[in-house]
Parts: C-alpha cells; structure tokens; sequence
C-alpha cells in the first residue's frame, strides 16, 4: 500500500495518506502566477512549513514534490485558462536566493522509490516547460537574482534565456557532485552539454565547483546568456519578456477556459473518474484502468470552448495523467497496467476528426500537446503495460496510441462468424461488437514520443513497408485478424484461449524481478535515435538512479546523509 | 591495490595476482582460430577447468572475462595477422550447445566492479566484431548448432548474419530477466532494439521467455536471419562465407605482420612497457601515463611492414590499450589518469602524415582503426582523464586526442620570452621547447567517439565556428595562447601556479565520490547524438549497473545469488 511505503521512511505532512498531483492556484503554497498582458510571472516563493512530508523545511526556496506539483500546475492553467499570454518570466520572490534545488533533507530521508519518481516528475515538469517553448509559442525567461544552485539551475536550463544579476554575488552552480555525491540528475548534465552546449572541460570544471561561477565567465561559458547590472535587471527582463511576446504566434487573443477540479472518487480497491476508471487487483499486483469512449463531438470550436474542461478528449487526458501519477507514486506494488477501453470507436475518431478540423485553434491544439505528454509520461512509467482489446472496446485513433505504447497487446478474435450487417458477436454469449482496433492521421504523427518516433514509426523500423501498409489502412475498423497481419497487436486470441493467455502472463509478469522489468522495458520502449529529452531519462537517469544505491551518496558514511551533520562523508575509493 | 580487490571475493586461478590482457593462440585454453584460404572460423570450445577465478567451472561453452580476452587478440590477429581472410565463421567446438553465457557462478560471486568492468571488455570486443566487418571488410556468420542463450546470443548479434539449425531444439534465447533477474546488458537489448530492429512487443516477449524461440519463428521475428536443416548447414554456413568474401573489398592479400608479445615490466609502482610508461602514485590515486614520441618515419610501406609490431604507432597503440585495461581491472584504486608526454611533436605529425601518404595500404589502415577503437577505450575509461601539456612533450595529431578525451587539459605557458629562434625555455632553468599541442587532418575525422562526434566535433557542438577554426590551425606547432584562444585546452597556467594549481585539482577530485564521477564523466564525455554503440554503454549499460547494485539481483535472496540452488528467488515487489 501506497500509505506505508511513504510512512516507512516519513510521513506525508497534513495527515494526508497519498500524494495528489491536483491543486489550484488560490491553494498554492510557494508559487505565484501573476499575468500582465501578455507577459506571465512566475513568482518561486517557497512556504518554509509547507513540505510535502514531515521532517524538514523547504529553507532558501528548496523544493520537494509538492512544490512541483505547483509548478507543473501554474503551467497547465498558463496553456488553458491563459490563451493570451505570449512569454513567461521565471523569477524568485526571496531575496539573495533564486532557489537551492531539491530540498537535500529530503532526499536523505526519502525512499530509492521516491528519489526516482521526484526525478522523473520534475524531469516531465522542465521537459513541459520546453514544450510549452517549442509548441505553444510561450517562450520563458529565468531571471536570476541571487543563487541558482542544484536544481535551481536546472530549472533555469529549462528556459529559453537565463539572464544573471551582474551583482558580484549572484551565480549558478551545480553543487550536486562536490556536496552531495549524486549528479545534477533533473536534465541538468544534459542540458548542460546537449542544449547550452558547454565546452566539456568547463563543463567539468563547472560541475565540481560547489560556488558555481557568476559574471562574466557564466556567460562566456554559455551557462547563462546575459549578466546585467542589478539597477538594470528589471527592465532588460521585461525588455526581453515583451520581445518574446511581440515574436510569439500564440494567436489564443479569446478567453481561456477554467481547468476545473477533477472529479475523483477514491475507493479501497479502486478511482472513479469521469470518462475513466482504474481498478486495484492488489493480490494480483494488477491496475486496469478503463477508458470510456464519448458521443457525439461538439459541433463548433465555440461548443468545444463552451465544454471547456468536460470536453471528452481534455477531460480525459487530464484524468488518466492523474490516474498514472497515482499509480507510478502511491502505488508502487503494482506490476502492470492493464488498459481496457469501452465505447463507440467511430466516434473516438470524430473526435479526432474535430480537432484535426480545428488545428488552428488554440484549445485544439493544446489539447492534442496535452495528449502527447500524457501519452510520453506513460511511456515513460516503470511498471509493465498491456492493453486488452476486447469485444466493445475503442482503440481507434489517439486510444489506439495506448495498445502501441504498451509492452504487449492481447486482441480477442471472434470465434463464430460475424454477421453480414458487420459487428456481431465476439465471444459465445456476448453481445457486444467485435473487437476493433482503428488507425488515424493522429498515429502518423501527432504523439512523437520522447525519442521523436511516433510509437508506429518506432514499432515498424525494420520495415518502412510495414508503416505504409498501416496508413493505408487508417480510418478502417480492424479485426484482430486484420490487426494481426498489420502488425498492429502481439497476439491475436480466440475464446479458448484468451482468459488463460492473459492471466498467465500477468501472473508471469508479477514474478519476475520489478527492477529487471524496468530496465528492460526503459531499453525495449525506445528503439532507435535519442533525442536531449530521452538522453535525459536514458543516460543521465539510469546512472543518476545508480548513484542513488550506492553507498557513497545514500550510505550511513554517505555524503547525503552527512550532509549537513558537520561531518565529512567517507568513501569507498574504488572505481568502478 | 588489485590483488586484495580481486581476493576479497575469490582469487585469480593459477596463483595470477592480475588479470593479463595479453595472450597468444598457441596459449588459448577456449578459442580456436583456423584459417582456410580466405575463410576463417573462430572455434569457441571453452575449457570447463580453465576459468580466471577460483570457484567455477566454464561448463556448457559459459564464458569468463578470460574467454573474451582470448576472443578479442584472436580478432586483432585477424586483423594484423591474416590480411588474407575476407570473412570469419563463429561457431562451437561442442555438441547441441553454442554457448551457455556469462558463466552465472562467476557472475554471482564477482564483485561489482568486475562485474562492470568485464560487461564493458565484452562490450568492446563484440563492438570491434562490428568494427571489423565495417571497416576491415571482414563480415562475420554465427553458426548456431544448439542453444545459444544469453551473452552467447549476445555475441551471436554482433555478427552480420546470424545462422541457426532448424531441428527442433536449436534455440536462440535471453533468459537473464527470468532466471537471473539482470539484463541481457552486453549489447543484447540495443542490438535487439536497434540492429535487428526486432518489433518491440516481440523482444518483450522474447526477452522474457526462459527457452527462447527457433525456428520459423526465430526468422519471422528477425532474432536470425536463416534457419537452415541440420544435413545442409555445413554448407549452407560454407555457402555465406564464401558469398561474403567475394564480396569483401579487403586488399591485404599480402604477407600479415607478427604481432610480437608486449614486452613489458610490471614493478610495485609502475609498468615500463617500450613507448611508454605508467608510474602508480597509490597514496594521491593517480597513474601517470607518459608516452614517448617517435623518431622518423619509415621510408616506404615495405619497411613498415618490416618493422610490424614494432611500428611506433602500432607499438604504441597496443602498449596504451594494455596499460588502460590493465588499470581498469587491476587498478581499482586510482583515482585519475594523467597523461604526459615526451618528445618531438613534428615527428608525430611525420607519422600522421605517412600513415595519410599509405591509407589504402591494409596494415596503415588496421592501424588507424586500432588507434580508433583504443581512443574509444580511454573514453569510455570510468576514471577522470587530464592532460599534462608540458615543455618537451608531443601532444600532436594522433596523441593530441588524449587532450580532447581528457576531462580537463592543462597547459604550461611560457614565463620567459622565446628565442627568436622559436622553442625556447618552458620554466626557468629548464632547456626542453616551450610546451606545444599541433592539429593535424586525423583530428577532424578519423577517430570518431561512439556517438559518431570527432571529439573536436563533439567540444566545439556549440560553435561551427570554433571547429573551422581549429582546422585552419593544423599543421602548427601551438603554443599554450594559442591553444587557449582555439579553446584546444583547459587552462593555459604560468610556471608560477602550474604545480599548485593541478596538485589541488589532483588532490580535488581525489577526495570526491567515485561514483558520481563515473556518472558525471559518462554524461559529459558524450555531448550530441547517441548511436546504438554509444546507446550500449549509456542507456543500457547504465540500467544494468544499477539493477547489479539491487538486491533482488544481488542480495542473499536475489535470483543470481539463488541461481542453481533450487530455491526460489525472493523479490521486493516495489516498482520503483
């Protein structure tokens, strides 16, 4: 159970027995989003006493999960309630610090689990930020006035400008290894060589310089990319603010839409969401999580900005990112996903027919960018993944990318011959429609995973004949013998054998090693080229999560856990 | 000191108190290498009695780091020896089985440094098998007449063609993940992934299933590209061969050189080999690494075959590869590699420049791609790198990649005016030529990093400029404000701060954690692309490391500790 794993180590703070991954911004502790015109602020103002779990305090704006949560928040309700606001400013409301990274108190105290789930949150949040940058036309600025230490750099590399106070104090550093033993994991080693470009001897010099370098030597060491005087900070910021603004194409002039609360249901052995459900099999070690199909789409861009967040394909993107978050953070013995779907998928695809009419529009094309990280953050989930395609299911379109990012699919084919009128029974007794599986526009490019392959592209690399055969067979409702042939799903089984089939290999799944399964699936899911953003969660990740078992950092003579104590950490000098 | 670190555990047979690297075909106990006109066949029939350690016996062709030692010099011995063979057959020396793996006794009981360390040496040869169909023209066949399970699948897919018996038994498999709980980590996920391009909801399943797959299936699948009855493999196998090497653009149908044994002398503080020196200062943890340069070139490619191994720059090539493995392996306790160098830098850049004048000869091209894959070696070399750029040494061409591979570089600056006449005194009283590094055409080509960067190309990413630059300053003798101003070095000190300065830098990353240096150095050392090579020792490597820090891998309950004892593994459920 979720509750125990955080307890063993610390409890969460606020008597609360699971981390919630909603909020809103009139429930914000340490962030203020402020919007003048077209130009955002976002205000890093750390509650001391507001720490996710008891046991330390979030000094010198430090953060842990619950301030990111915020943040990845503020930056939802920045794409869907503030269409108009073409470029955001990231900046510190305490004075002389812009932000210490990751509270190391924290991270001493926190569970292997926890320190790699905080990581890959944060990771996606600073990856959002990016996007936000890429596709949304909303550049960001870092304005550092004082210390950005750790993952405060970090979070500044996420920007599109890092602007430093000239003041002979303020600097940037990445800490990480000198003070603590672990690596500046949150992108920052990545981004430091892949996206600034750092020469690597700076780059080695600057990460084993616990004070970090300021002034001039930042910028010629293109670890920032302006240092200006104090009394001339804050209008060179806000000269910059309002020249991204004047070059965004964000055309979003209208109103936004209100990210409404998500209605959830938390039962012992289940959520109850909107247009999905997840159930616990905890004996089994199994969540199925059950996407509900729509009706009929809206008829105009006015009715889908009228349905604002109960739009279906917003609302569930939404409800189905907090169902993984849940899993991946307060349920952590569950070995595999299963996705099941119930629904109409012809019209899965009108929907996707409607926003690919609307492309123009701003919600629209939010919407879908929503969609494409919910869809990277399960790709990026370290528990097994199955999608079962059965009898009155609707993978078709953006559902269909669920069967392409899971590990395997199991569709049922029909055992006794469908009737002429097409659908007809797909198991004895059943009235239900036979299982299909649909393909769109949307599968051949909408939903780049991290790597930049759609999950088809990335499926079919040995044969680009196979993709084609693919896409000529969009808009089709394929059975699974169909399915099969395309290569569209692993197995393709009758009545028989389908109960037995799958039970077998989720029980098979549930005893083998849960770390074995995670490598193996973080090395299968990404086939192919790697981009700054897979290199992130790949190299830097992988070796980050091993430092984190390693005695030097997490042992009791480690230099997390010593940190602070006025003791030095002792190592183990053996290379390895 | 090496002894201790290996006896902790168990230690060497045969009284060894190191592991050697060098070997001879007249010495190997595991592999036979027969040549049969252009067609060579590198037999494994692995000695059971003939393992590295105490312990274990290599039953069932399993393999040990010493198996793979004598696998690699037979593949250099390809190279150098027999310029005549134009294609290599793999196959096993034993009945129904080609090979068993990593011997899983020894794994279980190996530290992990070993366990590492011997991942990456088995990497590196199986790379150099690609290497050598790519750019020696030798393309290899594994012939598969049994099972082929694990590591022995894994050597299987660095060949281009992958031949397996069809009689109902003969199987390729990865069971690590099922029986063992680790990953197929020495190349086998990425080549799977990426080479093979095998679908990924078929590897999933392949990779999970304890006996593999034959057969029809193996083929359907892409894991081989032909099954083949047992009365017709013999020559179906001898058919490819021969196909390959009338195919082959190898030219080197001339006499092969020797390659004479290393002479070398090991004493308590050092190693003294023929072009270079290592001096092991234990109580700093350093190895300094002092290469000398050469006198004049040969006149002609005759008399560089006449000198074969004794060639300086195949001398020195193979003494560097020795001295680096023997510190990886034997040499746990060093902290940092610092190379030094001595001698005339023109002289360097004359051999550079003979080897350019003879590139379509075979041995100068088995040359360069032997400096290539022992420059590859030094990078992927888990110790922090510096050079040393004093007066007297030779860091030109081929030798200033040491420089460029290093993690910093350090470079003495003349405190005297120079002569007119050009050198001059570096430090006061000290006669040798003022410190220079000099570019020539082999950095901007011929020994790209596993990410396929030159490694100018990978330190100027930010600045094309820079690159351009630098290229327009070949053929210079550089001096230490030259070399700044191109950004070929670190830090260009005055005779003043030289000792203080790189004694504290010494000192300073001595006193750091090993191992967020590895992961920092791994991180930065590969800025830009990833390919399937680099992807080998980033993503995949890197998760395997940390899941042989877990203990469902590697604790007392953990399935390589319980392997073979008839009980059961016991797991932590947790994902994490």
């Amino acid at each position: 159970m979720a509750e125990s794993e955080h307890a063993a180590v610390r409890p969460l703070a606020n008597g609360q027995t699971r981390i919630d991954f909603q909020t809103a911004p009139e429930r914000y502790r340490h962030w203020k989003l402020k919007i003048d015109g077209d130009v955002a602020t976002l205000l890093m103002d750390v509650d001391e006493k507001g720490a996710l779990f008891e046991g330390y305090e979030l000094k010198l704006n430090s953060y842990d999960l619950g301030v990111d949560i915020e943040l990845a928040d503020a930056i939802e309700r920045l794409r869907f309630e503030h269409p108009q606001v073409r470029a955001v400013v990231i900046r510190s409301g305490k004075p002389r610090v812009f932000c210490a990274g990751a509270n190391i108190r924290m991270l001493a105290g926190a569970t292997h689990a926890h320190k790699v789930n905080f990581c890959k949150f944060t990771n996606e949040t600073r990856n959002g930020i990016e996007d936000l940058s890429e596709n949304s036309g909303l550049k960001s600025i870092c304005a550092i006035n004082g210390t950005a230490a750790g993952g405060g750099y970090e979070l500044a590399l996420a920007a599109d400008r890092i602007m430093l106070v000239d003041d002979g104090s303020s600097s940037v550093a990445l800490p990480e290894l000198p003070l603590l033993a672990v690596l500046p994991g949150t992108g920052g080693l990545t981004r430091v060589s892949d996206k600034r470009k750092v020469r690597r001897d700076h780059a080695d010099v600057f990460c084993t310089t616990e004070e970090g370098v300021k002034g001039k030597r930042a910028v010629e060491w293109r670890l920032v990319d302006d240092v200006v005087p104090g009394s001339k900070f804050d209008d060179a910021v806000m000269a910059r603010a309002k020249e991204f603004a004047a070059q965004s194409p964000r055309n979003g002039a209208g109103r936004g839409i209100k990210l409404s609360p998500l209605t959830r249901t938390f039962a012992a052995d289940g959520v109850e969401y909107g247009t999905l459900s997840v159930e616990f099999n905890r004996a089994e070690r199994i969540a199925t999580i059950t996407l509900r199909g729509p009706s009929a789409p809206p008829a105009n861009a006015d009715a889908m900005v009228a349905l604002g967040a109960n739009f279906w394909p917003l609302q569930l993107a939404r409800e189905l990112d907090d169902a993984i978050l849940n899993i991946r953070l307060n349920e952590l013995d569950v070995a595999a996903i299963v996705f099941k779907s119930s629904g109409d998928p012809a019209s899965v695809l009108a929907y996707d027919h409607f926003l690919d009419a609307h492309s123009s529009h701003w919600l629209a094309r939010e919407i879908r960018h929503l969609w494409k990280r919910v869809l990277k953050r399960v790709d990026l989930t370290s528990r097994s993944l199955v999608t079962l395609i059965e009898p009155g299911s609707c993978f078709a379109g953006t559902l269909a990318e669920l069967p392409f990012a899971s590990d395997r699919s199991y569709m049922l084919a029909p055992t006794l011959p469908s009737p002429a009128s097409g659908g007809g029974p797909g198991r004895a007794g059943d009235n239900k429609p036979t299982a299909t599986i649909a393909l769109g526009d949307v599968n051949f490019g909408a939903y780049p995973m991290s790597n930049g392959l759609t999950r088809l592209g990335c499926r079919f690399l040995a044969a680009p004949a196979d993709l084609e055969a693919a896409k000529g067979a969009r808009e089709k409702m394929l059975d699974a013998e169909a399915a099969e042939k395309l290569g569209l799903i692993t197995f393709a089984l009758d009545d028989i054998d389908w109960d037995d089939e799958v039970r077998m290999f989720l029980e098979e799944r549930a005893s083998f090693s849960p770390d074995s399964l995670t490598g193996m699936e973080a090395n299968l899911r990404f086939a192919g080229p790697e981009t700054m953003e897979s290199k992130i969660f790949a190299r830097l990740t992988a070796w980050q999560n091993w430092i984190f078992q390693r005695p030097n950092a997490i042992g009791e003579e480690g230099a997390l856990k010593r940190y602070g104590t006025g003791q030095k950490p002792v190592f183990d000098t053996r290379r390895v």
